[in-house]
């Protein structure tokens, strides 16, 4: 099941924020709902957000009344505007939108019907080439988990975080249809429990053997042996290997380091961003106090009080074992290796 | 406000389930009672638990109805193991129920209604010296924070985790007094968010510059330079040193050791138990996964997902800069600080 697709002229999601309880679709029927939806985290997860955002796209060439070329690209480069604007840290939204309106500015035709069409072709090819580019960084990461490992994982970036299948859970997913005997450590994601709610979720359904922790939990699980590799996705990896990722990210990243346990990123080409130089360079979105204040209806700390809530981190590269893509597995130094898997991913 | 009293001829404590959105207080009128607040978290905090299992074994001497010394102090062993079975990591427990019932064995008198009295005015004066130890160790510990200092907080060890004032909080409470100008970094600490729920709420109450955040925030403050000092109780402190502490704390601990953070342990002699030789001596207690799957009456994770939820982590001495205690600041090496320290407490 894809977390976003395309139906009866509407971009069609999975609304995430009522997982695990219920499983329910949003239907969207303009750029602003699909912002909004973006924005507000019915759907999350840097692949997941890029195919939402083409669609998006395909939708805004739909509704533009444009009956000429240059007004129909003007609506979408406005339609760009809005949707990028969504959230500012994954880097795959403007370049899901970028690659629409490119298409759009390269082809053939004037025609805006045509257009139109073009413009969904491309968001369901773009959402196709998503899952084929998972199964194959399932595959170059599961090359580098042992038999029987213990991963321990933070927060989705499985087949809700993509259109389908996963990154980081995608060589999970890999390891365990290789029957490598995996047992996976899901730590809940603080503070909106991504792993809790939709990785454990995504786990249970595909019957991989897991545990869920809370995220102070893990320290205490490296310090027993009892974690065998680290593993995540990205919201965006900078030119230099830094890679910008959910809130936590850096703690299990340097907690395994300094325990000597491999520290594994899997993300797709689409996710590094080679004029980002460094993981300073990258904004890190700050979001409501609520997310930390509340849970659910359920109050959690008292009224008014002043919370510092940083959706992401940064993660030096130097405490980065390897970066899995799809063109392969990219390790130190990453400024090199990074620029040529995104290199044979441009060729092909 | 105290955390436990006695009134009425029973134990009252602030039932901290239901913090911050009520401050309620609960009557106990049994030594099951008082287990129970105890096993169930309406009172938590080493400190606090100890108060507590001293006020019931002053209720369980007013319940007995022997009518010798020997009758009465067959019943006070029945209630201390009752009391001590509640929790099995605080050392406090079965530390301050010893006292006790150690003092009617040394009382000059054999009438059980004279060891009553004194059963309960022991349990007064011990949890009147635990908040002149707190006061103590406030000031000793204050001496090790520079102005302004930035520091990150776990768990709750604040007058709700004592009988009044608090550990770490103890020492955060004496630098706001003697105007330090310091702020801090509240953890939320999951999955009991004690950090949210009871630290938050003391430090409004008290006015001290905050800011809450998720666990997953610390190691990125740690980055940015914004934390100067990371500061904790104790559950129990080995003899060498090692610290068992809220889980959690050994994420934080290492991550500072990393970034070259100062580490600040604060417990008072108590908590020290030289009959345990190391962390890997005290048994860590295993709770619910309710704790995990749910917050309040929000389900955050799928029905019957597997859980471990380790109540405490153990910290190694290595990680901590100093243990603070009411009878100075312990360094390293703690085997010797820490022995010396509890000889002049027990001195005086």
């Amino acid at each position: 099941m894809p977390s976003v697709w395309w139906k009866d002229n509407a971009v069609q999601l999975i609304d995430q924020r009522l997982l695990p309880t219920r499983l329910e679709t949003a239907t969207l029927h303009t750029v602003a709902d699909v912002a909004a939806s973006i924005r507000d985290m019915y759907v999350r997860g840097a692949p997941a957000i890029g195919a939402t955002a083409a669609y998006g796209m395909a939708l805004a060439a739909r509704l533009s009344p444009a009956t000429d070329r240059k007004d129909l690209l003007d609506d979408l480069k406005e339609a760009k505007q809005v949707l990028d604007a969504a959230r500012p840290t994954a880097v795959n939204l403007a370049w899901a939108t970028s690659r629409i309106l490119a298409t759009l500015r390269a082809a053939p035709t004037s025609d805006p019907e045509d257009l139109r069409g073009l413009a969904l072709a491309e968001a369901e090819a773009l959402a196709a080439a998503d899952v084929e580019i998972n199964r194959r960084m399932g595959a170059n990461g599961a090359a580098l988990i042992p038999e029987g490992a213990n991963l321990l994982h933070h927060c989705n970036t499985g087949s809700l975080a993509t259109v389908d299948y996963g990154t980081a859970l995608g060589v999970i997913y890999a390891c365990h249809e290789q029957g490598k005997g995996i047992h996976v450590w899901v730590d809940e994601t603080r503070p909106r429990l991504q792993g809790a709610r939709l990785t454990a979720w995504e786990l249970m359904r595909a019957e991989v053997p897991m545990h869920l922790i809370a995220d102070n939990a893990s320290g205490s699980l490296m310090r027993q042996g009892r974690v065998d590799a680290v593993i995540f996705g990205a919201d965006r990896v900078a030119a230099n290997g830094d890679v910008a990722n959910k809130i936590g990210t850096y703690n299990i990243a340097l907690l395994a380091h300094t325990h000597g346990i491999p520290v594994y990123c899997v993300a797709p080409t689409s996710t590094v961003d080679l004029n980002t130089p460094t993981g300073d360079d990258i904004p890190i979105e700050e979001r409501d106090a609520a997310e930390v204040t509340r849970v659910g209806g359920t109050v959690v700390a008292p009224e008014a009080v002043p919370v510092y809530n940083p959706a992401f981190d940064i993660t030096p590269a130097r405490y980065i074992s390897a970066i899995v893509t799809e063109e392969g597995v990219c390790h130190a130094p990453y400024g090199l290796s990074l620029a040529a898997a995104v290199a044979r991913a441009a060729e092909t």
